[in-house]
């Protein structure tokens, strides 16, 4: 048997014991702070995690000694105290020490009905928790001498010993009970789950019972003094009378906690009592610095405080608690920044189903892009534009979508897709657009034809039927449940205000459109990262001017139907340096593949050889050519910039010309180019003295002179080695993750879906890779091209510009690199300011070596 | 003006005068080696590059000076002397100082007829090339008095002044003209492209002539002392009587060189003569250590011997003079193997068109596999079968082969493609077979569905037609033209085993066959470095099993279907181990998405329906959702290894059956088992304790004790990065230079095609990385993956496998990185044990530093 120093065995709570939640646990933690406030706590021991863990191991207890504590016949309760309180613990055992005995003098004093009803409580328990017996032997026994009778009956047949008396016993069999349930392997595997490391321990609690049982005012209850849901200041809560622990919770009885029009109230009843309760709250949120919920109970007219927890809260609640206990001076505001999970911003964005309804789900699949929306189901982009046009909410189905959805996608309310994973196209544009998507829905077998699908249990939903799809749950829903709507309001504003005051690294946004750009301007993005233009090319009238530049046998036929692309070009960059306001933008030149502007289907190509008036079997036999086995690795990017520079040059026109317009209007934007999928310094060189041409060009044509930076978009492995030469020519180096990751797994994003389930829940990767950036592989050519890139140039510009943006891995990564800004979707912009600050705070908190 | 040193002006050649190449250029210095062997030169003097460079500047010619040391009234010729023959000059001039009075003088010594010529050609000479006339002016001239004075009169009127009569003029005019000519900007462009520097200079060599007209036995002639088509020694020339210069080489005389049934010879009327050309001829060899062509005059029966030029030759040819020169023991073994060029060696493992032969090209595209063959067109690989059923040599034209066209392939004499690059399906795969293949013949329209294709000049070709492939120049050429056949003699392997012996790289051969193997070992490999199963799943009956287990809808299901698969499997690796003999075999485990065995056609879907015994719909459904974006980037590789194991326990049992079944037959090989696609050390874990439990098990059950080495195919950038780990689990590493260089480019191989050229001759990408080695990127990559691989495990086998094996680039840059070996195409393998000689005798001369 392992020998164990006496002195740890167990504690009395006193205002200066020795007390710490890593011996201790939590919860003796806060009684004693409690104590120290000088709220009414009935007497307690605290066993530490140490002498918990003898007991299990079979050491014996020195139950006999820890009642001593108690007075003469104690009844006590025995509760768990964790380091943590969300790693759970075993229940908590009431009215410990009541035997024959203590029965007999509990009728006298609380009258038989309450002495029947506690014991038979207690044999239950004890019977059900310690001896394991079958809870069913206990059902249909009715409070009162015969149900204690039969109670103690069943206990004697089912363990051939009679009720244990001896209070001490009671007590020891109690505490190894709790001290073994720690140690069994679901409950380690939950706690582990949730964060604990291996060895936690657990602290137990011995605490006298407060009766809430007998004459006069007695009863117990939980108080607490804000709206969990709202987090506004309201006092909320049960009370029940003749009850104790938390049976306020499970009953409602004839007395109400607050004033309440249905009946009479503890407020009403007994003010005095309600005012200790509140001015204990009040004592609570100060000195604990927290919103508490406390456990009462009322003993005979005295108040006693068995416990005080933090309030449950939902996200919206958590940040005004943080802000309203910050603007009271309880905390400081860095504190209050701390206070706010960043991943719980999302749900302030966006409408939510609300939790307290029920829900009818029809597929479940990749929780996407956060957020829940209503509407009617509509299978094709048209469908969606019509449906947008007679004002009707609607919810793009499709298997999985492409470039040419975008317009439908706007017009939408939601997305839900058969295929694809976090980084497929569909969730990215719609993360982008801040619209609720669930992707990868595998379950629904889709019938586009006969515009229908049907879920895994059958049931057919059909064009017009109208569903919901949750984002932030990644399922959608039959019907329309109820909504809670977004929370962006000024607490919200106010707590960013204060991360950004502690903040050390530039967040920026993905923005497209004028709308992306508004919503980054609202989130307060310190600029545009990255602009994509190629989606600027696929509104209806400019696909047809596009494909005929495709389709162009000369650069001068090329060249003809670009001059009919710029104008619009330049109206879409005067448009966002308009909403920008002078903020930094920063525009990859064209990107995909030519073909993404093609038709696909063999209709498409008819009407495409009529509106350009050529026979159709040159313009298959011409898209044909164009088609590509691996379009992500095939003739896009500068790659286009350098075959067909004609593009470029458009493009290079159109920022400089509304640059030059903007900065007319006396409002100067210094436009930042970025050349994208770069593998060699010459791409570079090549496009960079076609575009310095052109601004040579602007700037007479216009007499303005205006400057820009030209930069790098790296998103090859080979762009990120060349760093070091590339950065000769580049301003800056936006590295764009999506892309780099793929080339680096050798791994598409867009076939990856099929086994990357597979592939994380086997542990071959810890995470998606698209999703959290990957450190290791992809990381490691973020530092060697920051690196090699600087040692070129000190003062490059370096950031990410990649989905992996806005996550808290990608935010730290980038910090710890120097890099100056990560730029992500409008919507990840207030999570990513918060992710900053938490991580600025962090480190002044425990500053890195050297 | 510049001021120059006077001893450099000049210098006559003597056996002890200070000449070197890279002052004097090579011609001075051959010259002065043959006045050392007592070969009766004129008289000469050389005018260094220093000199030459003056006189272009401006500086004046002692022309009086040179000429003095010719005697009284000279006649010379000057002839350009670079420091390497191969960088040109300007043409030779002859006869420099015929003037009026010298002509008189010839006309009494050699007669007026020949005196008359020499003028007349000198007049021409002059008035052509330092004078700068026009050539017209004449034509039609006759030799003769008329013509001199005609010529005169020409001269004089075009240039305003008379012809210069003063031989110091003529020769000062010459050798400034020459001087010139070498800084044209033409000439420094046709140079630089074969080599030369900059900077690189010219020497002149004056010569006093030798007089091949006149009285007496006089004439010119070349002779040279071996086939400079086969390298066999025979003695051929040209001698013409009455000449001088190259005459003889133009013109055909009344007298052979040797004896000739057609009539009488130099051998015969004057064989002492004769015998002295042999004499001088054997010096030569002996002495100079080369084969040598020498220009000789005979001047009324004296002979003068006034050049000798390294005898041009054919690749064969320099192959057999340089063994030849070995084995007699004026060179040695390695001097010989540094003679021969490692690319020349590939037309010696193929039929080749004549090159004497006319040639009727019909298309033009990329020498994607040398050799050349005839055969019928056939447009389908159906086709291609049914030909070589037949015994009819076909060629297979597609627009890109697919990897169900290998059928076709291995039916086919030679392979035409419209479309793809050097690493293309059709090109790899032609290239492994060593099949001419040309692809990327963009001028040819192709019509497979009438069975025809047409020319870039509208000639028509139809199914049956006879063509011809010539993978080595990258044409197709109508009709059947003469070939020479392969040379792959005695000769041949001793000059390889020479290489062998001093080489310091392993080499081994990328086989997939049993054929593949066979040629691997007659080419001496050391080894299977690469493997490919899928090939051996696109036999018709094997294509079926297959897709019964990619439709498979359990796990058991696929494992019976993998079952019928096994015996198959084990067969296909005995008969590899047989072959090999105990040498290595690297066996990659199956790579490939598994929608490239599924029918891409309606039709062919139908088909599987039928086999399958399933509905359409359903299979269309599954091939459907089988489809990848990227199949590059795909479900593939490990990934397949990881998700369905059972394909990948199926292979490792046929590996390991085969093995034990080689070894009961006493020959046991320790088999490599490689996996693909590899980007994370997990991958490699699982897979590996798979397949030990597969050997495990089939060591109990064969009873045979065996070993076998586990290894990783690096092609993701990631897995050169996590090199280290990944060398925890592997014995070796093998870099896939193909995939590695699509991914760190960003670019696949498949579709570059459409702008590789573009990006190559704008200097983009300095060469083709699918071609040659990316040494700054990918090479980084591969040097990063090797040492952090050492440095775990330091006896880590490391190889490339790519195409990339066999290109000297790559085998250099693996020597360099201390790799085991390099593994390529069979066909390429004796190149590849050439170049390594080649590095290796390269730095015993030049160590390097350190």
């Amino acid at each position: 048997m392992q020998k164990h120093d006496s002195f740890d065995d167990f504690t009395p709570l006193t205002p200066t014991a020795a007390i710490a939640p890593a011996t201790h646990g939590w919860r003796a933690k806060c009684l004693q702070r409690l104590i120290r406030l000088d709220l009414p706590v009935p007497a307690t021991v605290a066993l530490p995690a140490s002498t918990v863990r003898a007991i299990a191991a079979g050491h014996p207890v020195d139950a006999e000694g820890i009642l001593a504590h108690f007075g003469p016949a104690p009844l006590v309760s025995v509760r768990p105290s964790p380091e943590n309180p969300d790693w759970g613990g075993p229940s908590t055992i009431l009215n410990v020490g009541l035997g024959p005995a203590l029965h007999a003098r509990l009728s006298e004093t609380l009258g038989p009905e309450a002495a029947d009803t506690l014991f038979l409580r207690f044999i239950q328990g004890y019977a059900i928790h310690v001896a394991r017996l079958d809870p069913d032997l206990f059902d249909g026994l009715t409070p009162g001498p015969e149900g204690v009778r039969a109670a103690l009956r069943a206990y004697e047949q089912e363990t051939d010993e009679p009720f244990p008396e001896d209070p001490a016993r009671q007590l020891a069999e109690v505490l190894r009970t709790m001290a073994r349930a720690w140690e069994g392997t679901t409950a380690r595997l939950l706690r582990q789950a949730k964060g604990a490391p291996p060895e936690a321990g657990l602290g137990l609690v011995v605490q006298a019972m407060a009766q809430g049982f007998g004459p006069g005012c007695s009863g117990s209850g939980v108080i607490q003094f804000v709206d969990p849901v709202t987090g506004l200041h309201r006092v909320t809560g049960r009370y029940l009378g003749q009850s104790q622990g938390r049976d306020a919770l499970r009953h409602r009885g004839a007395i109400y906690l607050t004033r309440d029009p249905r009946g009479p109230s503890l407020e009403e009843l007994s003010p005095d009592i309600f005012a200790d309760l509140l001015r204990h709250g009040e004592v609570c949120r100060r000195r604990l610095r927290e919103e508490m919920q406390i456990e009462f109970t009322i003993e005979n007219g005295a108040l006693r405080v068995l416990d005080a927890v933090k309030v449950q809260r939902s996200s919206r609640a958590a940040l005004r608690i943080a802000v309203s206990l910050a603007e009271d001076g309880v905390i400081t505001r860095d504190e209050a920044v701390l206070r706010v999970e960043p991943r719980a911003l999302s749900e302030l964005l966006h409408n939510q189903v609300d939790p307290r309804m029920p829900r009818d789900r029809i597929a479940r699949g990749i929780a996407a892009s956060p957020g829940a929306a209503t509407g009617r189901i509509v299978f094709s982009s048209a469908a969606a534009q019509a449906s947008a046009s007679r004002g009707e909410p609607c919810i793009l189905v499709r298997r999985e979508t492409a470039p040419e959805d975008i317009r439908g996608m706007h017009s939408a309310a939601a997305v839900l897709t058969e295929r694809g994973g976090m980084t497929s196209h569909a969730a990215v544009i719609a993360r982008g657009l801040g619209l609720p998507c669930v992707v990868g829905a595998s379950d629904l077998r889709l019938d586009t034809r006969d515009r229908k699908f049907v879920t895994a249990d059958g049931r057919t939903f059909r064009e017009g039927d109208i569903i919901t799809v949750d984002g932030t749950a990644g399922e959608a829903l039959s019907g329309a449940p109820e909504m809670l709507p977004p929370a962006l309001d000024e607490t919200f504003h106010r707590l960013l205000s204060w991360a950004d005051a502690v903040r050390d690294i530039g967040i920026r946004a993905n923005a497209d459109t004028p709308a992306d750009a508004q919503t980054a301007r609202d989130f307060a993005a310190e600029g545009i990262g990255l602009c994509r233009t190629e989606h600027m090319f696929f509104d209806e009238d400019r696909l047809v001017v596009m494909r005929e530049m495709i389709f162009a046998d000369t650069s001068k036929d090329r060249a003809a139907a670009l001059a009919r692309l710029l104008p619009m070009q330049r109206d879409d960059f005067a448009q966002l340096f308009d909403i920008m306001h002078g903020l930094p933008v920063c525009i990859r030149l064209f990107d995909p593949p030519l073909h993404e502007f093609l038709p696909h289907s063999r209709e498409g190509l008819r009407e495409l050889a009529e509106a350009l008036d050529r026979p159709l079997s040159e313009v298959t036999r011409r898209a044909e050519a164009l088609a590509e086995f691996n379009p992500m690795l095939g003739m896009r990017g500068v790659r286009l910039g350098v075959v067909l520079p004609e593009i470029y040059d458009m493009q290079a026109r159109a920022i400089f010309e509304a640059t030059a317009e903007t900065a007319r209007r006396g409002d100067p934007v210094v436009p930042e180019v970025m050349i994208p999928l770069v593998s060699a310094r010459r791409e570079v060189e090549l496009v960079k003295t076609r575009i310095d041409a052109v601004a040579a060009a602007v700037r007479v044509k216009s007499g303005v002179d205006f400057d820009y930076r030209l930069g790098v978009m790296v998103e090859t492995p080979r762009a990120a080695l060349r760093a070091g030469e590339i950065a000769q020519h580049a301003a800056f180096l936006s590295f764009g993750t999506n892309d780099l990751t793929q080339m680096t797994y050798g791994l598409s994003r867009d076939d990856a879906g099929r086994f990357m389930n597979t592939y994380v829940n086997e542990g071959v990767f810890p995470e998606d890779p698209f999703h959290v950036l990957d450190v290791d592989g992809v990381g490691e050519l973020l530092h060697i091209g920051a690196a090699r890139g600087r040692a070129t140039r000190g003062d490059l510009t370096l950031s990410i510009c990649g989905e992996h943006g806005g996550n808290p891995e990608s935010i730290a990564f980038c910090r710890r690199e120097n890099f100056d800004y990560v730029s992500c979707s409008p919507y990840r912009v207030p999570q990513a300011r918060l992710v900053a600050a938490h991580l600025a705070l962090q480190d002044r908190r425990n500053p890195a070596p050297g």
